[in-house]
């Protein structure tokens, strides 16, 4: 990724889940009007709200997955309070020993840096506007997406696990729960820009806990094993 | 499947979901004893108790899956209670009206018949005892299974969906939520013998509701697309 110089004024926020070092200004520095975390959002804000709400989500907060039932603890935090040692997670109304070993396991696992989060967010939102359908970005959220992570091109985008096309009318239906597009991971326990997509709900889910690498050589073992060929 | 004659004599139960003919007798006809619904499942009762009540539940009960959350409704209830019309489900006080769609579809889905609940029954016990390390039945089931079956193969039966081993071990501490080996559907929409096996979790899960055929077809159209070849 490009170096590029932030703003990087504080932002206020009533959170008691503020990242060290406080919520940021994304601005490019020297902006005019105000400060601002995702300003790169703010066209997809209006023209297709879910999936901005879904980046900031993905981007930001663990995943609940499975583990929805009642006493399995809380299935969304974010991703760099799991950073915090127990203790620090008490004093924050967090009690670690109160949720199943496997669901600590989860939510460790889905830590990340607030500077990570930031990152993967912009790189989300390149994406998003790479899924054919997308309506293309005002310039000057082309160019600061397009210093980052090169040129947006219409249907650059597809599914990260089986490199199939992703649907926009989808992708704008995007919610929570059972969304048909879902942000993924190259690696499930890497939570950085060069590792995130997004995939079709079913592919997503069939490579589960594996790395792509892992969840390829897996099937292709399974059709191996079928007395199946891919040429 | 080869005929053989069964006692058939109704057994009585207390559930209000009875099969339309009543809960029967699968001895053999003209058996010793009492009369028992799984009799082929006796041994399996001692030597593993958790594999017996998994067959029992996976061959009568329709599953959960991703559906858990309260206002899901019921997530397991028997397959052949799914075949009642809405009006005889609101009689047992299964409103189904008060279900969302999505969750009425798939527990329609998972109907089947009592006697090709029986059957599967049957089948899975048969398979129980081909998974390597599982104890071999006493003579009076082996004979019965392999009647119904053909002979039973210590080894003989592996992950319906890779055809990689599986670990009795794993298999015999069979619970329920998040087991590792899972009750698996060749076509995840028929409920008969010939379509039901036991898979790895995550075979199962990545399989989903495809039948197996799709499933390969799927996985091997995202290895080419990757520019992977399986030889």
């Amino acid at each position: 990724m490009e170096q590029i110089v932030y703003c990087g004024k504080k932002i206020k926020s009533r959170s008691k889940f503020i990242p060290k070092g406080g919520h940021r200004c994304f601005h490019l520095a020297g902006h005019e009007g105000r400060c601002h975390e995702f300003p790169y959002l703010v066209h997809l804000n209006k023209e297709a709200p879910r999936i901005e709400k879904k980046i900031i989500r993905d981007s930001t907060m663990t995943t609940g997955a499975s583990w929805k039932s009642e006493d399995a603890g809380p299935n969304r935090i974010r991703r760099w309070v799991m950073l915090l040692s127990d203790k620090q997670l008490g004093k924050l109304g967090v009690n670690i020993s109160k949720l199943k070993p496997v669901v600590v396991s989860k939510l460790r696992e889905k830590a990340a840096t607030y500077e990570a989060c930031m990152d993967v967010a912009k790189k989300l939102t390149w994406l998003a506007y790479g899924v054919a359908g997308c309506p293309l970005p005002p310039d000057p959220i082309r160019q600061y997406l397009e210093k980052l992570f090169g040129p947006i091109i219409a249907g650059s985008t597809t599914c990260l696990v089986c490199k199939g096309p992703l649907d926009y009318t989808d992708f704008a239906k995007a919610q929570r729960g059972k969304a048909l597009i879902e942000t993924s991971h190259s690696n499930p326990r890497l939570h950085t820009p060069d590792n995130v997509g997004f995939a079709h709900r079913d592919c997503n889910i069939a490579q589960g806990n594996k790395t792509l690498d892992e969840f390829y050589t897996w099937v292709a073992d399974i059709l191996r094993r079928t007395g199946r060929t891919v040429t």
